[in-house]
């Protein structure tokens, strides 16, 4: 399957009264399947069963949920679609809890109903649909603009290495850390990916392995513990990852074993850079010892497939993320260009002159 | 199931026509089934293929490997004897590069038959069949005395945490990393043991997992690439492992992701032993960059019972270990003490004192 072949990653079918289509990503790679989500239901449970994954995705998911959620008040009163409203973002925001995106968007979603009050429901679902348009063109533009930024800071012929994945299947285009390798390879320059399988849930084997062959970028695959010992052979020259929430001062909340990937970078001199939207910015948190952390089932650990593989009873600790401090990032990488050295100063910076 | 009613990791059944019987551990924790090695070629295969593991519980099978290996040749004559002992201890040195206690086994299998030679097939057998079954007890003693000087360096209520198995199913006994804490625990200490899940073949999940719960010591798994995290929580106060060979410098080789474990304990100040019996040591290498790494199937990786989990045709690195260097390492516990700091002259002195 060549990546023209491949379906976007999520995108909304028909007008007013569409729906929300989105490549069921539980099922990748063995098979590549979408589904249809008609309910804000089918969207908190896509969101939550991590069929549709990675901020900035999520961000637009949420976005597209709030429209799918008003269209049976569309024919009501303008107080029925804001009672609605506050139902369906309420909601949608207990889907995931770390992913700072999804709040971002189910705050704009809400700014552009009130702005546009008065108008009718009608008129306001339609500036909602064209509201989650933008959040997704807008992200398909960031995922091009990371991609330039970044892959100024890498030589060819180096070897790269990711964790989790923060791809096109994470976002509406084609990544975060992703792009930069993907802007990298459109200017010629010859990378190796070493990819984190990324336990529990192996996004990096199944989802960064997969969009790498597609793009005929050369992968390997390992265990993320075997990191640290790729890196003391010589074989990376740079990490980049995603970013799932970043504070005030730059500490990054991203898929757990992050933090150990940052760990190894520091101990053999690699930069670590992360790769991340304006949008994944919570100003909001002086430091990442703010960030709430999802906690996941232990089965995603103890079991595979249905089949265990842990003795029954065992506990298992199982958070979905970790943070890792500023101090071990090199640069953050957002649409707005390279944030470096990464400083509460610089970020402050950085947004305040969009 | 207790730890009384579990049999012995391996042990010799009968006289000198018996065999070596272990429990086949890539079955465990959902069966827990014994095989019977008649052959040179099934003790091979079962090192081989991870059915016993652990460099301890390595070197007692290969002993006994010998043995089964030379039972058809007891009619013949000692030259037909010590030819077949050549091909023998050759061929199970090739089951498995990268432990030093398979070659030091076999070394001391091959001694001991020159020691007795002229004695006649039938006697050779019979001390060989004697030594390993010395072997056998020596690991017996070992892993109690390892307890011994281990235990102390642990105290009551503290977090510890432990990657892959170096346990009873390591050991002919309760292991090595595993015994320092089964020693604390018979000392009345409470411990509560992070268990690295270990992959790709998931040791610390389906063995030291296994382990811990029958001797009811309080145990959380967590994925590997968490081992960081719940260091940075403040959960872990002291790292064991156990190891597959030590250079004369004290870099040592163990279980892929050992190295990223040490990384991450020595950016908490959190100390990092080692716990190995002498056997482990290889003084004929300077340093690690001499230990044979053994390479691994890639489907190890990229595949789980039989499901694939990554596309098909991804380039995999599978390293079976790595090497901590002994900066690293905050002490080497073995049967004859405590090594620290570890350096090549306080390892030389420990080895000579024996």
């Amino acid at each position: 399957m060549s990546a023209s072949t491949v379906p976007p990653t999520l995108h909304w079918v028909g007008g007013l009264d569409g729906h929300l289509r989105l490549i069921d990503q539980t099922l990748l790679p063995l098979e590549l399947r979408e589904i249809d989500c008609r309910s804000v239901e089918d969207v908190w449970q896509a969101i939550r069963e991590l069929k549709v994954r990675g901020a900035p995705a999520i961000g637009v998911a949420a976005a597209y949920g709030v429209c799918v959620g008003l269209q049976n008040v569309a024919a009501g009163s303008e107080a029925a679609l804001f009672a609605r409203l506050d139902e369906v973002t309420k909601h949608l925001a207990t889907s995931r809890p770390t992913a700072v995106n999804l709040f971002w968007a189910l705050d704009r979603m809400r700014r552009t109903a009130e702005l546009h009050q008065g108008k009718g429901p009608r008129a306001i679902l339609q500036s909602l649909l064209d509201e989650a348009r933008a959040i997704e063109e807008e992200d398909r533009q960031m995922c091009r603009a990371i991609g330039r930024h970044g892959e100024k800071l890498l030589a060819d012929g180096q070897g790269v290495l990711t964790h989790c994945n923060a791809g096109g299947l994470a976002t509406a285009d084609y990544g975060t850390a992703l792009a930069v390798f993907f802007a990298a390879h459109e200017e010629g320059k010859r990378l190796h990916v070493f990819v984190d399988e990324t336990r529990p849930l192996l996004q990096g084997a199944r989802l960064t392995a997969w969009e790498l062959a597609q793009r005929g970028i050369e992968a390997t695959l390992i265990c993320d513990s075997a990191a640290a010992q790729v890196m003391r052979e010589g074989r990376v020259q740079a990490v980049v990852t995603g970013a799932d929430r970043i504070a005030a001062n730059g500490d990054t909340a991203n898929k757990i074993g992050t933090y150990s990937v940052a760990l190894a970078a520091q101990a053999h001199g690699i930069p670590f850079y992360v790769a991340a939207p304006t949008s994944t910015f919570d100003l909001s948190l002086d430091d990442g010892s703010a960030i709430p952390i999802e906690q996941r089932p232990g089965d995603e650990v103890a079991s595979f497939a249905g089949r265990r593989t842990a003795p029954e009873g065992i506990a298992v600790y199982n958070p979905a993320f970790d943070v890792t401090p500023a101090r071990l990032i090199r640069a953050i990488i957002c649409e707005r260009g390279v944030i470096s050295p990464v400083t509460g100063e610089k970020i402050a910076a950085a947004l305040q002159g969009g």
